[in-house]
């Protein structure tokens, strides 16, 4: 079921098709990328002679039940306006965490759907979202299915996190893994200004998953030891470990950089602040943390241009994917193997894609359980690379705001 | 006492003066534009014919006492090395808090000082500091008259919390103050994307005074409404009226953003928590706090080039102070009075730069005592404005790292 992006052809083959209309939603956590594939899937659209209206659901799957669309034609209305969306982070038509009801039990959420849908003549809906949202994914198409309905649903990852199962990686991963790389290496020069010893706990986010923690690997690569430590939940942790390996890497470093994951402690504990506590009591020395928080997955000054070409590509391949017939899918990437990083984008059945989690391989993991492995820093670096043109007012990045 | 910038007349009048060394060193809390001061230094003496070796200390002052210099002619070694240098966060030459004690209570430090000087020739030492470090340029100064050493010593400011009286503003400032203002952007986007209330309080360094979560009203000029609160410790504070303004703000705004110097419940609580739980206990919507933290100072991915060129400029201009005699003095900026924005670069016997900090004038403070003047935007904006040019390599910043 591969697919490739192929904007020319989706106008040409528009011809063949009933003109109708589209919609296109936004879900779960914002990233600094997933207005880049909204982007994408607008401009795809708007390239191809079949689509009629391009609608934008506001606040997600609400947005379609509550008919609240926008008319995308008359908020982006040229290249420059493209150009800027792709740099906005978080979502232009809002979100939501709504999980939509099994149709067994409320079948009026649905119902809501098809007329809004039906009423605006949209024949297919783009959902970017996490595997949370590839659920409605699933639960719509088989509802159209059910009912006889012709509309296709059509998921499009989005997550900081990386952990959409069944992708290479997600969109919006890159941006956020280079914001921390670029802010554990300052972070890193800042701490190490004094002639006594340090000791620095950077949390990434990753509640469930160690991607981003486990990315600050990167620097390595450009000869930074820090990270000096490194830990993720696919690792397991416990604190008499964690204090036995700081205790070595005072031997070697004035001044300690350590990355973990927020979910390292469990759910319930601050990872930063239980770390700067016990290794306070520890060591008696300077100990500070410090909470790379939204910042990480809003960054969009600092976001990977792969990231956020990747993000677009695959919005517009979706359009692709919905012309072909292709619905209750989510596009995905695979990495093509190679000595060059290049990546192809497929489809797979959404259903395979939602209630699991992509954890960081046990093969990445280093020996120690405190690091990761050369294969890991191979996966991350690629993603990370390019600088997007950031257009600057009045010294502070400009952001696509809708007009309307 | 104003001078101007002259690095080439620096290498014409220096055939008149005896060969000598010269000394640079860097103190108190590092900033993205500590090291670009360090480079406009290391450039100006390396133009002038008089100057013979150029010493880093290492560690302020503690690096003249103990006689740990770098030679920074075999550091920096190339234009791309000064280049480089001027877009590395925190110090070069790392730093201390070390207070030298009253030449009367321990001549020790003095006398090893001098020492250290004499053993190398050295006649003019160049402190890059915060206005306690301007406290070692007056003792020095004076202790150096005192036993009859014709040894120059010029403060050149820095501070990210933009705090030292006298000069305009201070270098490392306007960096981190871009840094503040793009990342409040994000977070902001970021906070809309819900359809539910919520409220952010993203706090700023600042423990004294308020410019830099001041300066944050930048948005302001680029059409955002937020931050829609702004707290500093010189407006004064009060959770009652913090409440009251934030209540009548869930009138008008979907997402609360406020802005709160570090130091605006005073130095024992953390403004961001307390905010955050009188915030939720009150309002019972979605409550968030954000710390800026140590990345609003070395953040040098997003640094102001207006801020790194002045920097570097007030470096530059230090070597020609001590060159035409200047001692015990601290280099500073004044704003040329016009519809342009032009500086003017004088220097100020340190003794009046010391002991005092510049708070925020009351008079840019606005009635509700919540937000800032426009006088206060037009004073922060060209502060902020102008990128320099970022090298990447492997997707990640590249700093200049001490081949040595």
């Amino acid at each position: 079921m591969q697919i490739y992006i192929n904007v020319k052809a989706a106008r040409q083959n528009g011809d063949n098709m009933d003109r109708f209309s589209i919609a296109v939603a936004q879900s779960g956590g914002p990233t600094a990328a997933v207005n880049s594939s909204l982007a994408g899937v607008f401009r795809a659209a708007s390239l191809c002679p079949a689509i009629d209206n391009i609608y934008g659901a506001i606040n997600g799957i609400e947005g379609v039940i509550g008919d609240e669309l926008a008319d995308l034609r008359r908020i982006i209305t040229s290249d420059e306006d493209i150009s800027l969306l792709k740099t906005t982070p978080s979502t232009l038509l809002g979100s939501c965490r709504y999980k939509l009801p099994p149709k067994e039990q409320s079948g009026n959420d649905y119902i809501k759907i098809v007329n809004t849908l039906d009423k605006h003549n949209i024949r297919a809906l783009f959902y970017i979202g996490g595997s949370g949202s590839m659920d409605a994914v699933v639960k719509l198409d088989e509802y159209f299915r059910a009912v006889g309905k012709d509309i296709r649903v059509i998921g499009i990852p989005k997550s900081s996190d990386n952990d959409i199962p069944v992708t290479d990686h997600c969109p919006g991963f890159g941006s956020a893994a280079k914001y921390a790389a670029a802010s554990i290496q300052e972070i890193t020069r800042d701490s190490r200004v004094y002639s006594t010893q340090s000791i620095t706990v950077i949390e990434t986010m990753g509640s469930r998953t160690g991607w981003l923690a486990a990315s600050s690997c990167a620097l390595h690569a450009n000869g930074e030891s820090a990270p000096h430590l490194i830990y993720i939940p696919e690792a397991g942790f416990s604190d008499e470990k964690y204090l036995h390996d700081t205790a070595e890497m005072i031997k070697h470093y004035r001044a300690v950089i350590t990355a973990v994951s927020e979910g390292v402690c469990g759910s319930e504990i601050s990872a930063a602040e239980h770390l700067e506590r016990i290794t306070a009591e520890k060591f008696g020395c300077k100990v500070r943390s410090v909470k790379l928080n939204v910042m990480q997955r809003c960054s969009s000054h600092i976001s990977s241009l792969t990231d956020l070409d990747e993000a677009y590509d695959i919005g517009a391949a979706a359009i692709d994917a919905a012309k072909r017939g292709e619905s209750g899918v989510m596009m995905a990437f695979r990495r093509i193997p190679g000595d060059q990083y290049r990546i192809e984008i497929f489809t797979e059945p959404a259903v395979n894609c939602v209630g699991r989690i992509k954890q960081f391989p046990a093969e990445w993991i280093n020996e120690g359980k405190n690091g990761v492995t050369a294969e890991a820093v191979d996966y991350f670096l690629p993603l990370i690379k390019g600088e997007p043109v950031i257009r600057y007012e009045n010294g502070i990045p400009v952001h696509f705001r809708a007009t309307q």
